[in-house]
């Protein structure tokens, strides 16, 4: 059901117009429509935002955002509306703030290893320009193609590659801040150390839009390693290459990428893309090792053994570009490709000690069975992040409450064996009720209060992270 | 001056010693003179504290807190005291809670390669304790022998190795803290990854123990590199090593340290503990590299040919544990083989990107001469982090006044060059009227907003970082 809340106001379009210029601001039904949403199954009902604003730069968003302050109106920063947590929802319409067109370069130092960026920038896009300089930036989001640096700030997403490289909060080192009322912050410095006063760098990381607006982001890069090989090794039990991840980190090696995918996700995928999967296995660990090539053999040898001891199967080695590619691509469609089974599908996203990842995916089985419902595992295993990609179809109302308690029962399972529930999604508004069995009462409570420092009147990305009763 | 504030109260004593145990208050004069300074030259006036406590875990330091909350008494945290921005000084009296005894290690699990702490543990005992099994807590702060992790959160510290492996703030993925009101906070998890809510931990990383008492915490661990090499290349000018270092870094080659030390370094570390130095040479990199055999040869010959090709004049290589072990001893001990020299020595900090070393090394000598103070300079110039080292006497009052607009300028210098008062000493007493120049207005403000949350009756470790007027 559309939940039109229609508030736009024709005075204050055409502020938003003299300050943005007329293409930059759109109110038409259509598009409210299409901002209406994230790639979050988050409910069958739309909440349209009132004005879809485009501004170009950290200027404009402060001038916007005084108005929003003055006359109460909630604002929504979205990228590439890629979330999966409701992030990008505007619950109380208001404006989404569109961060697409501010997507300059803003200053590539080749020399001190740095770039400085506007926030709409395209991961992918970053990656290219920095590794044609031999450099390189680590995090890489499944949907890195056309998520946004943006997002991944909000988000402190990270990716396969955190394992051996961290995620997103670990290379930034600056930002720019638009806050509630308009003011603009600095929070770091274009140097890799800084001890001046408190870290508010990363108490934005991962703020999901409720403290302000992240206009500029300055990153800190590391030199590309010389070259990597994809493996891809085969279980016929998921619990024996469950093993084998713990005993790969236990021999000290450290792959660039150690995910695992399950049997489901690989005929899902081959059936999506013609990856060239063995399918006829339970499990298939997915194995990136970079270096010189004396160091790949040797990661590569040893990886090889210890996933002979625990029983593999099957083996395959891309060392081509295009192999690697191909392999890729097929690896970070598996949420595309899971969406073609049923209309809805949920990528969530929990984390547990790495030595737990065993009993979790042997607990995700035992849920999907008890509440009949259609689980897919991929997981970045080498962190314990663990996605289990649910099937299904909304509009189901028994199937959907079926849903909702596994999902419960899956949080709570990943909390029970010291872990959290979210890695690298955020909470949005689909986790936020479960956040309270994950932080303490008191933890949230100074959360709630640093909230209300920099967003007095809840209008950054209201009804996100915190349980509002009001929604 | 002993500036005796003496509010020691018996009746509270008693309280703390219910708590604590009678041998884990002291109030003596000469206790109290004890603990009255850390490592700074900060000045000629004695603070004293009223009572030392020496808590043995969280639950004791929350009923200490809560005492000292409800009687509005001042808590300076303290470690091992090697504090060099006048971070432990209890400018208004109060508790010094010495944190010494709480060195436990809590949960060392080497599956998941994490480990679990008590504050009082002393870095260098970690590190032991963690390459026992193999693995590596890289953080390696100047002092690591005697400083504790409490300090090293506190401070943001981070040391030589930070280069390649990140300081302190990379590894601590969790943090018990006791707030200002006694109430326990717990900011993280025992996983690589985690999504859930503001970071709290980052924020009370370097907070300097204005925001509360960090009494417990949880670091990933990473694999032991196999092994390392460490070489000292000599330059007959400063500038030329100054150049190299630039050039190692556009090399893409990651040496695990890269630092430099200048003549009148050399020299003094060389009388005071027999190095081996060349010091007919103006400057020397030194320089870490570690991997596999190959791996380190094969960067031991790229640094080679670029430190030649700058005009290198000598190099020696350490190989064998116990050459390197004495190396590292005397790299380490500069602070206190300058502090040889005069009666006070200042270690300053501070950070430009890491191009700017060679301006910033340029500047540094231009301004001891101008104001006729004896500066040595260090620096961990892969980081652009930089020491100049000011030997002087504060009790000569002139001399003092030319190193205090000395250190000023310096640190503008380091503004002009894009860079920060501080990056890895803190700001502590010593910075905090400079601060103004590093941080923006509107951003400090906030930081002080964030302050008045966790510590409303400014009770922790007042008069740090923020420049007080009523000091």
């Amino acid at each position: 059901m559309i939940k039109t809340i229609n508030n736009t106001n024709s005075k204050l379009k055409k502020k938003f117009e003299k300050i943005l210029g007329e293409g930059n601001v759109l109110t038409a039904r259509e598009d409210c429509i299409m901002y209406a949403t994230d790639a979050t199954a988050a409910g069958i009902d739309l909440y349209l935002p009132d004005y879809i604003l485009f501004p170009a730069d950290t200027v404009q968003v402060s001038e916007i955002v005084k108005i929003a302050y003055e006359n109460n109106i909630p604002i929504t920063v979205r990228g590439a509306g890629t979330n999966m947590a409701g992030c990008c929802v505007p619950f109380k319409g208001g404006i989404v703030l569109a961060i697409n067109k501010m997507n300059k370069i803003l200053d590539f130092d080749i020399q001190n290893q740095t770039i400085k960026v506007q926030t709409g920038v395209i991961v992918g896009d970053l990656q290219n320009i920095v590794e044609k300089e031999g450099l390189f930036y680590p995090p890489d989001p499944s949907n890195l193609a056309v998520s946004t640096i943006g997002g991944s700030l909000a988000l402190s997403s990270s990716g396969s590659r955190t394992f051996k490289y961290g995620g997103t909060k670990d290379y930034v080192i600056d930002l720019t801040i638009v806050l509630a009322n308009g003011e603009i912050i600095k929070t770091g410095a274009n140097t890799i150390k800084n001890a001046t006063g408190y870290n508010l760098t990363q108490l934005f990381v991962g703020s999901e839009g409720t403290l302000g607006v992240i206009t500029e982001a300055t990153f800190r890069l590391i030199p590309k390693p010389e070259q990597n090989k994809v493996m891809l090794v085969y279980f016929k039990k998921i619990a024996d290459a469950a093993n084998a991840i713990n005993a790969i980190i236990m021999s000290k090696i450290v792959p660039s990428v150690l995910d695992i995918m399950d049997k489901t996700t690989m005929q899902i995928i081959e059936q999506y893309c013609d990856a060239g999967f063995l399918t006829n296995n339970d499990a298939a660990l997915f194995i990136e090792v970079d270096g010189d090539e004396a160091h790949i053999q040797s990661q590569i040898n040893v990886i090889q053994q210890i996933c002979l001891d625990f029983g593999a199967s099957e083996q395959q080695i891309s060392a081509t570009k295009e192999e690697k590619q191909k392999i890729w691509k097929a690896r970070r469609s598996s949420f595309g490709a899971v969406a073609k089974l049923r209309p809805n599908v949920l990528s969530e996203d929990m984390v547990v000690p790495r030595s737990k990842m065993p009993d979790m995916i042997k607990k995700t089985y035992e849920i999907a069975e008890k509440f009949d419902v259609n689980i897919s595992i991929v997981g970045h295993a080498g962190d314990g992040n663990f996605h289990p990609h649910i099937a299904f179809d909304m509009r189901d109302r028994q199937e959907a409450e079926r849903v909702n308690a596994a999902i419960k029962e899956l949080f709570l399972s990943a909390i029970n064996l010291g872990g959290k529930i979210s890695g690298e999604h955020g909470i949005g508004s689909a986790k936020a009720k479960y956040l309270k069995y994950s932080v303490d009462t008191t933890t949230l409570k100074y959360m709630k209060q640093i909230k209300s420092i920099f967003d007095p009147k809840n209008i950054m990305n209201p009804q996100k992270i915190f349980d509002y009763e009001n929604k």
